[in-house]
């Protein structure tokens, strides 16, 4: 295909999908090549954003989006590593902390699970950040060592490195500052381009809706992850995606160690319902799809096995001693150091809790300390919140519903006003609400 | 009103915008300021442009627009001059020479006309590359001579200073290469920022719909229309609108010196129907607004007049002398040097002419110098078209319908066939179409 630069007029295709036409296959390619190129300045890129942000691209134009992503770096051939490689996204929330217990699942169940993972944001954590607050973890590995980590433990959890879609770190520099991130084609090429050039075999996705997610509407969720499921199985990756509810934060802890805390009682057996129920259907739906279980359900008692029997634990010790970090504290985590300042926000009612919003945990969690409000900003490993009691629970007034963590005393106060906000509590009894909500594959949507 | 930067977050507002939000008006404002202040960078502003172009504008948000892009630069006090100042604008069209026209005949009636031009674009011609096909003839006079010559002559035609709606300079040139022109708030706020500036007391429109107007639709022209009258209103102007259509060209010559020779004989009482029905209505409406009418149809009485007696060819010889013009060449057209290329595309059938599209033929009269197709190129004042039918005519086969004129020989092939192309002719009579279709003021719309 011939994309020499004089046979495009970009503001000509930018007017095209201003007015809702369909880009040719070379024309997008063109876009998204000459951009990376530095042939197209950003105040047409960001007009043509815009437009797409507003008129949308059909799921031909979204995988050739995705490709040409893809091809501006690196694509990793793991095709030397037997087995099916598997890898999870989610598509974020508060507390998600399922990569952490699920990758040494899986691992220890015999697929190779080849994890490059973000940092936090906004509101939402981030893998990353979870992971170096293990003292000595290092996720900087290089594409090199990211194989040979998981040749040797069928496991590796890095950070994204320059050589992974570039075009996508640009772009997404460009979205966040032009109000253009939520756009559906736009979110799946960046996810896409990411896990494509990992050297996957099969994809599961955790897509998120509802307050604490990017998703808030279930609707929007489904179009993504339909979407997410048609570009992924256009490049011939098995691709499966759950839509999850993301009203109260996943599992009981928020913060960087305390979720790797979590993750640790997790993979000790001692993990929470609801985080167990996501965690171990993602990990049984890899299993299933990288071709060590017959089905998802017996990929779910493989992936729990794997627990009881101190598999999985010993698989995440052994990342944790690969990848240079602290193993004592793996094992005796109640010596990690507590943060100084630490306080309960109690109930002001008796009755039934019948909100604990996530979005606003998250961005309270974040305050002190367990997020960036500015990108400058450095993580503070201790800072978080841990619920004591979840939604539907029944509450005396000055009952602890949230232990809140953080080594700033500036920021307690605001924090602590928008945790009160975040909870309500009434006299009758909440309708309890679907934690997984629809499976998606390319055959389609069945209700769970 | 605080327009600190710090108040504001940019990316929020493009937001707003993005989802169909209506801006406040100090955030509307602190856009433009910022922008003209480079305090807000081109991918913020086009992603910004291509909002607006998407979902639109209020009223209130286009005339907040419209202020600010005025208040970015100088706004001319004419108040020192006495009268009513009159201008009139045109969104631009072939062979529309009106301006050269109206501009004296009005003032030679008494009411001062402060013009500010601009150049060709596209296919269009522009009042400024006509003007300079005078010999001599100078249009780049400062703000103090345009006043001067104002007072002096009642009228004065320049183009548009660098102290002129700044703001409107750089956002059309980045509009013009992310694909945000046909934007009605956009263009009423490039076109109205302008015309304020010039100290205008009220203003007449031109909005041309059809195959060589910017507008093909009616209805959008008539958007426009409304918009137009809405902001000058707004500003306290009086702003009167007629709707004209643009299928053929206006009058016979095409071309800068082609048109400056049709509007002598227009001066001199030989113009064309349609180009004198349009010339007097506008012109009329101008004496009518300028206070020295009692109605319109007065107006247009005075304006003949202006001609029958030879004022208005008097005051135009006056405004040539003035700016430097050679009025030798005015009084004797026919001196005038002509283009080394000549030839006539000829009737291929036999029947009545149906299409004369102006838009191809505009295009083809840039091909043969009459415009610009790059930037930097220069203008052939003495390249064009003379039509020698109009649609409606009825012609035999062979007999000449376009005398082309250039000095490219390497233009004619294209051109001669775009110029075939533009014309149809069928063996049934066309039906008569309306040249001048609707009247909007801020009273309403009324049909002529």
């Amino acid at each position: 295909m011939n994309l020499m630069q004089s046979s495009y007029n970009i503001a000509s295709l930018i007017r095209k999908k201003r007015d809702r036409e369909t880009l040719k296959e070379d024309e997008l390619r063109y876009i998204i090549r000459a951009y990376s190129r530095d042939e197209i300045p950003d105040y047409q890129m960001s007009a043509f954003l815009m437009a797409v942000f507003l008129n949308g691209m059909s799921d031909e134009e979204t995988a050739i989006l995705t490709e040409e992503m893809l091809c501006s770096g690196e694509v990793v051939d793991l095709s030397s590593i037997p087995g099916t490689k598997v890898d999870k996204h989610s598509t974020g929330g508060v507390g998600d902390k399922t990569s952490l217990i699920l990758a040494p699942m899986v691992a220890a169940c015999g697929v190779p699970v080849p994890m490059i993972s973000g940092r936090g944001l906004g509101h939402s954590g981030g893998t990353l950040d979870k992971l170096e607050s293990i003292p000595g973890f290092s996720v900087n590995l290089d594409l090199n060592q990211y194989k040979q980590v998981l040749k040797k433990h069928n496991v590796v959890l890095i950070g994204q490195t320059e050589e992974i879609a570039p075009a996508d770190k640009r772009m997404y520099a460009l979205r966040d500052v032009t109000a253009t991130v939520e756009s559906i084609p736009l979110i799946t090429g960046s996810i896409m381009s990411k896990k494509l050039a990992e050297g996957i075999d099969a994809l599961v996705l955790d897509v998120k809706y509802g307050k604490g997610a990017f998703m808030k509407e279930a609707s929007r969720a489904m179009e993504l992850a339909k979407r997410l499921i048609s570009v992924g199985e256009s490049f011939g990756k098995q691709t499966v995606a759950y839509l999850t509810s993301m009203e109260e934060p996943l599992g009981n802890y928020i913060g960087n160690w305390h979720e790797v805390f979590e993750s640790i009682q997790a993979l000790q057996g001692e993990g929470p319902q609801d985080l167990m129920e996501v965690t171990e259907l993602l990990a049984g739906t890899m299993i299933f799809l990288g071709g060590k279980a017959d089905s998802v359900e017996a990929g779910i008692e493989q992936a729990r096995e794997s627990i009881r029997d101190g598999r999985a634990m010993q698989k995440f010790l052994d990342i944790v001693e690969e990848q240079g970090g602290d193993t004592e504290v793996i094992r005796n985590p109640e010596t990690y150091p507590e943060a100084s300042v630490q306080w309960d926000v109690t109930a002001q009612d008796e009755g039934y809790i019948h909100t604990l919003d996530a979005y606003s945990l998250g961005v309270a969690a974040v305050e002190l300390g367990a997020g960036r409000m500015r990108k400058e900003d450095t993580i503070d490993p201790q800072a978080g919140l841990v619920l004591q009691k979840k939604i539907g629970a029944y509450v005396q007034k000055g009952e602890t519903i949230v232990r809140c963590f953080s080594n700033n005393k500036q920021a307690t106060d605001n924090a602590d006003k928008k945790i009160r906000q975040a909870i309500e509590i009434k006299a009758s009894e909440p309708e309890k609400t679907t934690l997984i909500s629809h499976k998606i594959t390319k055959e389609g949507v069945v209700s769970l």
